[in-house]
């Protein structure tokens, strides 16, 4: 069995007055933390505070970028040339490392958010913008790439060093991919059974679809989250789980990636 | 007589579908520019395209931070909190940083916008504060402030390399500040007029009042602009007058700075 | 004893994904809302929802237009010309007046949000400005105003109809101002207090300082919130303790105005 | 031939110190603009002056709403749903009734813009939210619809009075619909050929597609542009070849419609 992995979530989604998710206590659980960098959510003062945070609990951090949509948290798809969104993360990875510099800190992962990162999976020239994108401001960045996507291809094309993740409260589909939201079974929300799960990917990389199949699977990150009701449960049943079974849970860059 | 000396303008201020100024054409005039970061004006594409341009010309660039107010072109003061000021400016010098390095280039100085710029002037809380972003992201950032502000005593106090300006097209109060633009005599629309005021000003180093008083004043560079009926016409003969006169006119990187 | 006195609350201060205020809760307690319009807060979504709960518990709803500073939810003074802030508070007013029209509603009051409220409440131009504003778009609109301020005059110089408001959770200054919110003594949290402060200010129509200093104050309304953690109490009490005064508890347009 | 037809054209564009179009100069040549109304495009400021332009000029003024994605310039496909459309039109609506009110004006008719326009054209569950958001807010809204689409069978379907619009400078493929901009024979740049060609559509009530295909078309109204380089002049040549013909251009309300 994998003696490391990753826990990783997204992190710093507020912006203004408003606060979302639980990123205090999410950060006692996981080791990498994905930073939203002012476009989809968060502004500098959050990603400031979540690096101080991160920084203070040995958890490493990485940009977030998504879509220029406050409004729609980076939740809706944008139709935009490929151009414009490998500038576009550009911009943003470059904002974080600015306030993560300003700490003392270094960003060492991008992950894509939302719906850019649902339309990169499937979307091969979109997925290579955005590896080129990452590539050009510092080749060193791990990619955090959803298992089975187009993004995969693009890191490997590319040569970006890059972690695979599965969710721990989400359900896969015969083509391992994840379940819509809108289906009923889209969601695991019992602590023991996310558990279940995420030992069995990472014991057998693989992911079990609802109807049962198993799709082979890169498993070197599990994302958890911190909002909805049974989140924080979750997530800390999956640390808790890895740790009891042996599995070492680490920043991503102590990781041994391809 | 000083032999050598800067011209910079703003540059990068168009937003999407909308276009300003005249960047193309002061970009051979100029040489350094002060890029927009996308909080006043500007966005990822316009930030790359001036990138990728100054590059081909020579021209250094710098991060031109503003406030998070792209209807008031940062123009419009903003109360709030230094700290806040502070992550901000972090924010936007990184990202500019990020679409550099992305097109093989540094950012090499820092010039603060609009009403920022004139707030921070007079108020050393504010320009002690950006000082030290500015400083946390990187101490060898050269800030470029108007003659005779806080600006220059927050840099002098923080030890960053400081390049003090005068503008080209602007006349100067008893105070050694800038003619509010509101008054019928704060602009020099006349070319020749406006190259003997440049001259005269890097040769005593002094900035000469409507009423004529002598204001001493270091003159590291010189601003210029692109927007307004005779503005190129009079950048043009600033830089034929300066390099008819012999002072070299350089990048802001290869002045010798306190 | 005033027979008659309004409860107002500010509402519909969500955007997309976030959440903010109690807006359920307070519409029980209310009867007139001032509605977010999307500047500082608020969307479409969120003052459509708003608007069909207030209709279905006859609260009547106001405009509460905003600086459009979503990232400083409108608490950040933004020097603006006087015709700009005429025209932003109109085109607020129309945008809820739309939501209202498509749900058979009327918007039947304005009360300005924020910083722009408490510069204007010092500030006659600008004051004035915000009263011919509403007062183009519907000379029937009630503004709800703060006692004592610029704000009454411009509403009696332009024939407005208006109601004074005080606040259930606040305490004043020897001028009738509110107590910065800086002060340790500015918030009152004890419900029973807050009912016996509001008892005394509609019977003797006046407020009393935290010196003890007694000032006259027209009470037409009163003010209360949804967050904090206080605030759902303190509402709550003020409430019924009007009614077991025999207060009356109306919306705006029911009170008999001036 | 049809004795009556309408020109219309996109207004009011700029955005705080960004100009774009020529405004003023197609006011005079127009008798219905499409004011943008702060989402895509657009301000208070630029809203109310568009309406005190066509006031003087005689010009009916209509709401132009588009998604909220100044960046994109309302040109980029979002994802949004039904409800969410309607709502955001809804909104967009009566901001612009608002500003008309207070200049003594009325909003007569809508236009959706860019690729809300696009996309509604093509889906009926999208121009059906936009119809009943219409009715909603004034049933007597004239709705200008592309000719052919699914816009017009949503204003049939929900009672709408509509006017059907052709483009003066764009050419049809055999679908009727515009021939996309990426194609070389999209544009019709010869003033001649314009006037040729909107005379043929009033007149027989057809499209002409680029590959000589008569397409029948409800003609009620010719759309014209103020930017591009041949722009103006095409749509004055149209609107002086229309009047050499004897045809009356007039406002959308003077219009006898279904």
């Amino acid at each position: 069995m994998a003696r490391k992995v990753n826990l990783n979530a997204d992190m710093g989604e507020g912006f203004g007055a408003y606060d979302i998710g639980n990123d205090t206590t999410l950060l006692d659980i996981i080791t990498s933390a994905n930073v939203a960098c002012g476009f989809h959510a968060g502004d500098p003062n959050v990603m400031d505070r979540v690096c101080k945070q991160a920084k203070a609990k040995g958890v490493s951090i990485g940009a977030h970028p998504g879509f220029n949509d406050l409004w729609g948290f980076g939740r809706r798809m944008i139709s935009m040339p490929a151009g414009d969104v490998e500038r576009m993360v550009i911009y943003q990875i470059g904002a974080l490392q600015g306030i993560a510099v300003a700490n003392g800190m270094a960003v060492t992962h991008v992950k894509i958010h939302g719906a850019l990162n649902n339309m990169a999976a499937l979307d091969l020239d979109l997925a290579m913008a955005i590896a080129h994108g990452i590539k050009a401001i510092d080749p060193n960045l791990i990619f955090l790439v959803p298992t089975g996507s187009e993004l995969i291809t693009a890191a490997q094309k590319t040569g970006l060093p890059y972690a695979s993740e599965v969710f721990a409260d989400r359900t896969y589909t015969d083509e391992g991919d994840l379940t819509p939201r809108s289906r009923p079974n889209s969601m695991v929300h019992d602590p023991n059974e996310a558990v279940a799960r995420v030992l069995h990917m990472i014991e057998h990389q693989e992911v079990v679809s609802t109807s049962g199949k198993h799709v082979q699977a890169q498993v070197h990150s599990v994302c958890v989250h911190g909002d909805g009701p049974t989140a924080v449960q979750v997530s800390t049943a999956v640390r808790r789980g890895l740790e009891a079974a042996g599995v070492s849970v680490v920043p991503l860059p102590e990781l041994t990636l391809s």
